[in-house]
């Protein structure tokens, strides 16, 4: 499908005016103007099953969330640095969903901002400066959180971070294993703490996701997380863990996803789906941490995080996630598409493997089962076929041959259904 | 005044639910349920003039913006790789304000991802590693710009940040004398300049305020900005004039404060006014030195950035400081502000100086004209006489004795008229 001359007008306009560094999805742009719950429209009409965006959490435009927002926005916006009701009421909703002893939230505006702080909190507190991360990890675009992130980074890492491997249950050669491919993979975190303590940094922090979605969607086994926090809780490190894309119930066992492995971090990063589309991300902790990071000479404030607009937004996103119990919705919905995903595998020999868990899934298409060699061709025109097709999935991986199906907490049934037909036809057109 | 026990209550609530690290102004706190232009409301109905808030920048609650927001919001809002008309015309709106050759946009979501961003394309776009800031500024608090601003710092910096001395007109030996005091702190950058090659980081950037807010607002004498501009250029830095709170008219003469001294950056950071508190900021450039940063590996995105409902208050804001002539009523009323500043400093001997420009002014309190012993206990007391008395001011400086006026952009001269009675009666009541 060729662009309109209006698309192409804008996309000449959008160079010019934001510049090069701005990539976009798709070999054709979609030009989209409007959103509705799972569906998405372009300029000329055409509708689009979003299967993809997890920004808009509770569905596009919820109308809760736009009336909270324009409620509030009608009121005051302001910032922390005066009394307001709802910081505090949007914290408290919060803190009822956390984990453990987890109960503080600091408000900050996107994910980048959430890890970045929640590194200086592991800092400060431990007095270490050393950080551990999974390679292949995404965690977002701040300097120091560029540096902590292999998938973008195209420089060295510095010396204070440290790389582990992630498990890969497709691939590796411990995949047919699971307790062997625990004990392989938290053995490696020796090798960092030591590395790190040679250097003179220790461990402030492992920085790590509940789903490990740059590699290509793998849902850790909860043995290798337990394993992997001990061993670096017993190194003096915190445990942050990045909900920024598996939080907010998308894994559908747990609202947070690193309750799925029986284990509390120290600190929680949450983000993209936290204000259905409005620049809202929280870096949450214990009181005992906090306290920690006060008396050593910490503060916090961030001039438009925490504002009562953001707040009221937050609060908004939290009310339809309990009310719709979008959790169960998730983990139904989810049952449903996994078993309609395995059996396109046994009909496809293209399907390498079906993966992931909740609503973060991942289809990994291969030109041969026992070589495992990597579709990505076949892949791209997948997703460009189904796109032209009225359904939005995305594409990752090295060799951009794994499907990314990720929808809005809202997806039903029905739209699973249509997600699968389409995908069907897809890879029959191939 | 005492908090009611309602305030009493949600400010233990606060305290439990947001943690230890968040502070609030003044010595009782606000408690603050509505805006509207340059009023703002507390939970009992008390009215206080604001003259201190910046990011309402043209006003509290302006219809324009809210609507702007609220139209979009029912649209859609999701991200920047798929193609939408809003954040293209965001960015072409604010080219038309920019000067030089700056004519790109990248839209972040905060001032410290601006300035985050901003050192992210000088360093790949140089080469180099070193960066140069004023001692007492405050840049942001992302793990980099927390490096950069010494005014929160309380670590040493590290050895890639070199701190130079920022003028102080008040103070200073050279306070008498313009061309010695550009000539003595522009040669401070000499070093700067070496001791960062010794090192071996070289010159990635010099960030810098357009005026020196932390360490007492002091607007820069042109000649030393333009002296400091020319010796980072030659030594193959760039210049990022951080914008976050002298910019969009803040300043009264040009939309950018930088543009004051004549001279222009070649990165500009923008943050606080941008959203009339949504959270917008931005991070601009010329096409060149774009192209040389993806040509060099650069990339950029950011999940909530750029998103139409961010754009579409952009652009709300734009137009109404447009529209409205904004820049001129800065100007206009600045002047019978300082005007009347300078004759309360005729008549109280505790003001020691006057000074600032635009809607950026600063009162200095001291005890003794000839010692210029800091009154920064007066200093607090007067600011809390003045809440008390409903009007919204604050206060900075290592001895707290600076006032600082930094109203809203929409601030008339009635106001300005108010605010003055308040100082003066709060000045005798002292």
């Amino acid at each position: 499908m060729l662009n309109t001359p209006a698309t192409q007008k804008l996309l000449e306009r959008r160079v010019k005016s934001l510049g090069p560094a701005y990539v976009h999805f798709y070999q054709e742009p979609v030009h989209l103007v409007k959103g509705k719950g799972v569906w998405m429209w372009d300029e000329d009409g055409r509708k689009y099953l979003d299967c993809y965006n997890n920004v808009a959490s509770v569905g596009h435009c919820h109308p809760d969330v736009v009336e909270a927002l324009y409620r509030q926005a009608q009121k005051l916006n302001t910032h922390t640095r005066y009394l307001h009701n709802s910081a505090v009421e949007y914290a408290e909703m919060l803190a009822e969903t956390l984990p453990g002893e987890i109960s503080i939230a600091n408000l900050v505006c996107t994910g980048s901002e959430a890890n970045d702080y929640a590194c200086q909190i592991a800092r400060r507190v431990t007095g270490n400066f050393g950080l551990i991360i999974l390679n292949r990890a995404y965690h977002g675009s701040t300097t120091l959180i560029r540096e902590l992130s292999p998938e973008i980074r195209d420089e060295a890492a510095p010396d204070y971070v440290y790389e582990i491997d992630a498990p890969n249950t497709y691939r590796g050669r411990y995949s047919g294993d699971p307790e062997a491919f625990a004990d392989h993979h938290a053995g490696l975190v020796d090798e960092a703490i030591e590395v790190l303590k040679d250097r003179g940094h220790g461990v402030a922090a492992l920085l790590i996701d509940s789903i490990y979605d740059s590699p290509g969607i793998f849902a850790p086994p909860p043995a290798y997380q337990q394993k992997l926090f001990a061993k670096v809780r017993a190194a003096g490190g915190l445990i942050i863990a990045d909900e920024i894309q598996s939080g907010l119930c998308r894994l559908g066992d747990n609202y947070w996803g690193v309750m799925d492995s029986g284990v509390t971090p120290d600190i929680i990063a949450m983000g993209k789906p936290m204000g259905g589309g409005h620049p809202l991300a929280v870096t949450a902790t214990t009181p005992a941490i906090m306290q920690e990071y006060v008396d050593r000479g910490g503060d916090y404030f961030n001039t438009f995080a925490g504002n009562p607009v953001s707040a009221e937004v937050g609060k908004a996103v939290l009310e339809v996630v309990s009310r719709d119990n979008l959790l169960a919705n998730v983990k139904e919905t989810s049952r449903h598409l996994l078993t309609g995903l395995n059996a396109l595998a046994e009909k496809h020999d293209i399907i390498g493997d079906v993966r992931g868990k909740g609503f973060f899934l991942a289809v990994e298409l291969v030109r041969d089962r026992t070589s495992k060699a990597p579709a990505g061709e076949e892949t791209i025109r997948a997703v460009e076929w189904m796109k032209d097709n009225g359904v939005l999935v995305s594409r990752i991986g090295w060799d951009a041959n794994i499907m990314k199906i990720r929808p809005p907490l809202v997806f039903g049934k029905h739209h699973a259904d249509l997600a699968l037909e389409t995908l069907d036809a897809a890879l029959t057109a191939l």
